[in-house]
């Protein structure tokens, strides 16, 4: 594959069971990614550096999940400029997934997150894939024909009703 | 302004005070952008129509706000293949904003909302320029200097404490 | 059967164990109904002729149920002027059901939606039953019928404490 | 005007200012109503009588505000079988809503309310007027109407825009 | 056992596993009761005349037990001026308990309801007797004995550690 | 007045304007009360002094006021064996009075607070009264007098509209 | 071991597999410590005398843990000047956790809780020994050996992906 | 006055009016301390070296405030091992507070911070003092004193009722 596109980071090795569907959907959308394991609070150097580099490594998007206080997406946006989209987990230690949901939507005027659904990794894929589709007409066909494609499963099951 | 590439829509003329915010960053940011009502719940057909062609007018991105049982990111969202940034407004008939989250932020697999915080639609404005920066070094220079003022702000009124 | 009088409509078809109790309620009041998939997020075509055809098609009410950012029932009602009564169906993606009652009760002003209780849909369906019985006297006694059972099936448990 | 269809009632005189907006809408589309204090808790033997003769006196509807632990929707609506529409009102002694709107949704398999949004008794009267268009045309094409009017507010705004 | 003192009653007897712990701790402490399934919705009669009779059967206290609209506990207070002790259960169909809650505990001025913590049947009953135990000296011993033996049981759990 | 029987105590003098609604309603059902202020936190040993002495000094129930973590309901509870009704208080340290409400409400197995609604101190002092009555019948019909008080005056404000 | 520098106390046996973790931790960082049950609900002496003598017996810190209406941190804290730590549990009795949060974080002015995430005993215990560090330089470098540590794993997880 | 041994941080200078009491009972309790701005999301270098060198710069404890997506007391935890005290303000963007202090006290095992009482920043001064005077008995004894004050003015305002 290509020079990565997508950066994504997760607070904990334990969300990866979540953050894995942003790697699948990229994978199926064909938009370049990378994974790993950065920790706000347990690693925040290596946070640090993750973010100052992103743009100059040649990522376009950052896609960041972590539960409970999770400061990473919001962090990782307040050292680089380029696109954060947080994931709220809803990890073992989350109040049911609200701590984590407005620790990551709730950012300062400056500094914003695009933050989707509680466990949502799969529409952080495709945020990011209609991101960069913003300046590739490939990618917005792909996603063209991923729409048509969910129409499809719908009126294939309510055919099957 | 050249062609716009932002279109901002919010759900009633009363959302205009906070929706402005939009609006104001962009144009700081040298973003051409429109902005008009549509309402998911009052004008169905030209919210439909406005999401079926935004991609062929030339916009990149749309942002919109709405309160209450907000519809109408979600419903722009399911239409076009755009990014669609969703900013939660507190409306006079919202719930202390959670029903205006709730209601833009849970969106199922497939059809993403990129959600700011409560009310901030300042923040959708910057994150519609993050994206177009993606593919633009010049207004990705514009927000490395708007970062760069924030700080400076923080610096100055450290200083003066 | 008649020609149906209401329209069951659900989201995603991992929605009908929820909603085959509306169906279940009125096949057991005889009321007629179709009930089908048809999502606001990935049909939205398919959502929007639903809703505009439904009054010229011979229903008098649609039943819709969903979860998470739940737009389909306020959609609906915002297409057609039948009475719409909103399920909100604490599905997977749900927070404890927060979402889905949020983004089907918080309505504006002008385009109602009956809600009923978090997964109730055979409250939708008796809902549904006791609005035809406003011209419908045969329906109406069916309906005294119902109630008059449910009071003897408590006499009965509490006979049996 | 003739014989009330629709009974607006509230658990107390300080609901008023907030159900006057069902008896406005239902005059506005030219249908019949009565309107009263009932309070489940101070008087239950009246609530008792009005909602057991409701039907009888040729009321087709019931709709009841109340705020706090609002039990009245849901006590008219376990006496008697005509339809009745809830609304939560966000009283002086009310939880931000919360209580009112739980206590009048949540209601238990047999016997629904079809609930409308927070304050919102101008949408209780819109559903009212649907419920009787389901067998009424005239109405029906009242409410039409009343949705072209709102959507051409609606474009109006956005043309002073 | 003597005449009842204590009337339990529930809305369902899905209730009774929650509600059998009031009853236990009274026949513990010596104070007679009698327990039924009274449903506020599906028997608002049988409900109105329980209430309405409870005084002059002997009744000196009611604890209701319900889930969801829990309306019980306050259709009673508003029917008799005997104490009315309500405990919200955690009902199949209530939202974590906030229903059952705020439903029982956010009753208007004139009308309380002393509500005890959810599923806390067992301190419904222990109230009941702290209730009946100011005219009665003896219950007001075994309550005594009863807190003393909490005591003991803690400082036995504190030494075993 | 006779030897007071009702103990009203609150964990601030801040919480006089909302506690002294208690006092107004036992004065005009003539049960005779003392108040004064008593904290949990601030006067750890004064309201240890003042549950433990308040049966022998012929109190028959304690009214206890606080709010944020309002812990001086269930700590008097703790060491009295006398009924104790919390009133959770809006007070200006509260989150919309959730902490005041959850923080006496949920009291662990043992320990009942009979609590009443956000800022009811008058339901607080009629529930008083109706456990009083419960071997008073002098009280009793005062407190049948107060129903049929509360049942004219909304019969009055019906028969106004 | 020493003469402990740490009182860690719960309010129920039932809380110990969540307390232990504050144990642990103390241990494995070199903290001397003694654990053991206090209730203020069923052993209030106990709770008073276990503060009052706190200090005195060399404590420097206590870790109060409880669930529900969870008074232990903050009474404790009412009645000794030493930090008090305190643990939200969330207990079989407790609300989703909210409860347990609500009545140990929401304390008035002049008596802090220093509270922790919940069930979060093991960062109780290393804020204990982040106090005691202040005036320790042995034990600060342990806790920056222990901040070490767990950078290492995260890398060590971050090069196993 | 000597070296400052509390740092006091805030996210915005707009926190000040609430992050002032922590300065002003340190003051009143003779602990030095120093208060400045330092923002995790605009100024993360800043916030970075604050922390960094906090402890070599002699502070022994860092209180830190913010509201909304509040990542500062967090962050500066993750960087040094002193102690953080984490004070959640209930800034104008924030949802009734519930989000900064969500943000603040939901911390991963490994990193705590103290969280105190919203906008309780009054309470983290006097931890502060709590924490120091774990080596320092003068401050220990003013502690004592500043309890004793709290006691006679709850005292006082009790004689005056």
């Amino acid at each position: 594959m290509s020079n990565p596109k997508v950066g994504i980071i997760m607070g904990s090795k334990s969300d990866l069971p979540v953050m894995q569907d942003a790697a699948d959907i990229l994978k199926e959308l064909g938009v370049a990614y990378e994974i790993t394991v950065v920790s706000a609070h347990r690693t925040p150097e290596r946070m640090f550096n993750y973010a100052k580099t992103a743009a100059e490594r040649g990522l376009k998007i950052v896609i960041a999940g972590a539960g409970g206080a999770a400061h990473l997406p919001g962090m990782v946006a307040s050292i680089t400029h380029l696109p954060v989209i947080g994931v709220p987990v809803k990890s073992s230690n989350s109040i049911d997934g609200w701590d984590s949901i407005l620790s990551i939507l709730q950012m300062p005027n400056g500094i914003p997150v695009a933050t989707v659904a509680l466990n949502a990794a799969k529409n952080a894929g495709i945020l990011a894939a209609q991101i960069l589709a913003t300046s590739d007409d490939e990618l917005s066909n792909r996603l063209l024909d991923y729409k048509e494609d969910l129409r499809k499963k719908v009126e294939q099951s309510a055919s099957e009703m």
